[in-house]
């Protein structure tokens, strides 16, 4: 398993554009999931004062990818084969969390479930669950 | 309906941040869908040389969006509540090309499906399903 | 709040099918969720000695029901909009257990989610989320 | 490639409770896809005259087994893993024809859509997408 540190350094050399953009932050792994931040950003705002759709798209599968790196080891070419995503309550203008729980870690698929919070709230605003192919090791 | 010109000035007045990024215009509206494009840029690459999972979800969920807009009339907050993609195939690093259509357009809910192509290509890259709410009016 | 009681009885009135084929039968109701069962029977054994598919959307998809019947009180007409199921686990040739939690109960849609177990089994065989339409009450 | 015949009498022999069963027959294959029907039975009726749901999920995932079927040749053990459906409109009370068209045969997933029809209306009453996992040949 990789530590958080491994995970962060990995993330940074394979996939620059997501560190320089540096919205998502990876704040914790488990043989198990992950937790994510996606920081607040007005770019991210839709009409009627919610953070847009795609925000939460992305920081779900990005979870979901670290989730399955942190338990597999370093998988540069681990894809997402299908992820839905149903929107259940208007985020508020601030940071989300993510919280990534793997449901099964298989040798060619990995399934895992991902609830999305505005920081600070107790009910989810999104829950995503995702499937990743893994490639032959 | 709207018209194409109707759906371009909307989006342009009520989502800035979309028209300010640059990448999706929409290219075409009629009854039952809609066509639009995310022009390619370099920022969305993924190890492998594909284009990130969050830029074809970003396109199919704007997608459905302009369906369910140009069907019935400017409704800023209508909201996703649900979107399911299967990825198919490596998108090759060109411009994507969604092609959406209503499967449904009912008093609270639309439903449709989008198919995401690399340009010039004739088999998806990419197939979601979505579901719009849609406010009492 | 409808107790386990009443929840019984509207289904053994409202859906005498369900009931009459004897599979299917709520255990538990709480604010949040239900939890039901599946006894096993030979006819849903499929190639190598797994239980069908269809048995287990049947599952979750009545489970859901009960679950937003239970929390918002005798509706029929309460209608399946969504619904996505991984498969995970090859379920034994055993009674299926559900455990299913609402995430939303909105007034127009409800949004849960329902783990499925073989009897005794720690990890899930499959995982199901679904959304429900809620009549105008 | 597998003719219909080939299907109809693979499927009779490897699983003998859909043949015994008697609601749903293979009506055609092709190299992309497959119809099938669903016989109407008063015992799929659910409350407002509608059929279950269950009923529709069981005809989609038979349909996209039989479409990776006839494409693949006789793999019993090909298993869904995924299965998303989206119910459209209330169907009537009569046959329910399902059109499969598969999205992608890869090596390892194949991924389709079915579309399901009440006999003799031309839109959906449903949509499906799922994904089978093919094991190595």
């Amino acid at each position: 398993m990789m530590t958080l540190a491994e995970v962060k350094e990995f993330l940074d050399r394979e996939f620059p554009q997501i560190a320089s953009n540096g919205r998502y932050s990876v704040e914790e792994v488990n043989p198990n999931g992950a937790r994510l931040r996606a920081a607040y950003h007005e770019s991210q705002i839709r009409p009627g004062g919610t953070i847009s759709g795609p925000t939460m798209m992305a920081l779900a599968d990005l979870s979901l990818y670290v989730a399955v790196l942190a338990a597999i080891g370093p998988v540069a070419l681990a894809v997402t084969t299908n992820l839905n995503i149903n929107f259940l309550r208007r985020p508020a203008p601030r940071d989300l969390i993510s919280e990534c729980r793997l449901l099964k870690l298989g040798n060619r698929l990995a399934v895992g479930e991902v609830s999305i919070f505005s920081e600070g709230e107790d009910e989810p605003v999104a829950h995503v669950t995702g499937t990743y192919s893994i490639p032959p090791r």
